[in-house]
């Protein structure tokens, strides 16, 4: 088994982090409390630096390079946040980035990576293989692979979301979590244990690709076809070594939304809290509403992973 | 001349609001320092109870009533975020509402003010005087009117916003607020007189508007039709009595905003910095950007007012 990252990463991650990443809000809603009969607490990491949670661990790692990998850049595949993530971090540090990113990935997500500077080379997320293709180009230029979740530095930067949370609301009873590959549950994990450690922790996956909820069903990483899902940075095949074995020691349960359900929350958070949160950032809040788990007079975190969303696409999703 | 409200009412309105109000997060946007070539603090009040800053000064001046107008009741005239604060400051306290609203306000916001349990009656704004209107009610029924703008406790409830955001960043060269009747604006100025002197406030009306540029250049307080803008927040027809002498005692210039212009505002808010903002919400950052006065190097803040725009709405406008 892979050793895995610890509190201490976390705490680390959040001191490399701070002046670079935002301490993004914590924000309540009436209208939410009353609608789970609970303390609802947001964490709106859609107002991170380049729009979600993906920055910390992409700064957290790049900020761990020696000089040599500084110099000769680093390359990355996403279906989008982890992309702008790595682009923006590698500007801010100094350090060339090509990314791979899917075709189909959201208009706003590939511009906002190029404009962050960094070289995006396209693929075809239902034919090839990008992990393969990833390393072949980390082979031939000497680049240095940061993965978008399963990696140690990721996960404790990712981690510093929760940490954030629970140090300016306190202890939390329970947790919900975007999940996709898990890197920003099992930084929450990681950060939960250490500091809130009764808190129950909630996965939530699309129910179009529920391969978490299999794979800790069955105890071993489950393998899927890229789930047809609104929710695109959720588009995971499987979990990763690392995080599977964090998820399955610390996480209460495996949920799943569906994408009307995931509409129905984009709605809420517009018109309710005047948030922009993107198909992927509603699903802690959409689980927390309808996986029926027990939150009455419980204090209950939600983590909003991110906000990029086109304009016109959040048009047609919500109209 | 009447007495003016002063920063010892502002300071008194945020000791009452404390608990009451959030204290809304200020936003930073990378993207918005380059394009003013300036450091730019946004004050999220559309991130404020009932989706605006109006809930300060309603719930300020509600929170002054004697025990027999909180019996009696409280009526109030608005286009649409008013009429929703004093609804919501009603509930909380205790305190019967009813409000005028006309025909045409946004239906969010119509839908909202009947949800925090006030009485609200239509009239057409087109061709019917609310305030008559609003004085006859008063009458009949014994209620205290608390006007939108012209009160000395809204007022100094509106300039805890402004309080909030130099406390917690610091003194300003710049400040831009959105302008109708002139609220906000003056709580600014009496929030920012005594807390960061040297401060330039700029209010921004709209374009199709502009009765309070009028009225500084005549000495006088110019009357105007209802204008025609999308900002329905700032279709005033004039400004107040108070509101006008603190605005041209303190405040820098008079500047505007077209509706184009305030469209621009509302999608880079939702793409950049993933906030919902209602167009009336927009004239700060749009003066910011348009008015062409010298920001570069400076530290600019902007007050975003409220973010009450029905999805459809914003969908239509931003197409």
């Amino acid at each position: 088994m892979p050793t895995l990252p610890t509190f201490e990463d976390v705490a680390a991650a959040a001191q490399r982090l701070a002046g670079q990443a935002h301490r993004t809000p914590v924000l309540r809603s009436r209208t939410a409390d009353q609608m789970l009969g609970a303390e609802v607490f947001f964490k709106c990491e859609n107002l991170q630096r380049a729009g979600a949670f993906k920055f910390r661990g992409a700064f957290n790692a790049l900020s761990r390079f020696d000089a040599a990998q500084r110099r000769a850049g680093v390359v990355a595949f996403s279906s989008g946040n982890h992309a702008q993530a790595i682009a923006l971090a590698g500007r801010v540090l100094g350090i060339p980035a090509a990314i791979l990113m899917p075709h189909d990935a959201p208009r706003s997500k590939v511009a906002a990576t190029q404009g962050y500077g960094a070289e995006v080379i396209r693929f075809d997320r239902y034919r090839e293989d990008r992990e393969a293709i990833a390393l072949r180009l980390a082979q031939d230029r000497g680049l240095t692979l940061v993965p978008p979740y399963d990696h140690p530095d990721v996960i404790a930067g990712q981690g510093t979301a929760t940490l954030e949370l629970i140090e300016e609301v306190g202890a939390l009873d329970d947790l919900f979590v975007c999940l996709g590959g898990g890197g920003l549950l099992s930084g929450a994990a990681l950060a939960t244990r250490a500091l809130a450690l009764g808190c129950r922790i909630h996965g939530v996956e699309p129910e179009a690709g529920n391969d978490a909820q299999q794979s800790i069903a069955r105890g071993e990483i489950v393998h899927i076809e890229t789930p047809q899902t609104i929710a695109d940075g959720a588009q995971t095949q499987h979990l990763g070594r690392l995080t599977f074995e964090i998820i399955r020691r610390d996480v209460a349960d495996i949920v799943t939304a569906t994408d009307a359900q995931l509409v129905q929350a984009m709605r809420f958070f517009f018109e309710r809290m005047k948030l922009v949160v993107e198909p992927t950032g509603c699903l802690g809040f959409a689980g927390a509403c309808h996986a029926g788990l027990p939150l009455a007079g419980r204090r209950v975190g939600v983590l909003i992973s991110g906000g990029n969303v086109d304009l016109q696409r959040f048009a047609e999703l919500t109209a």
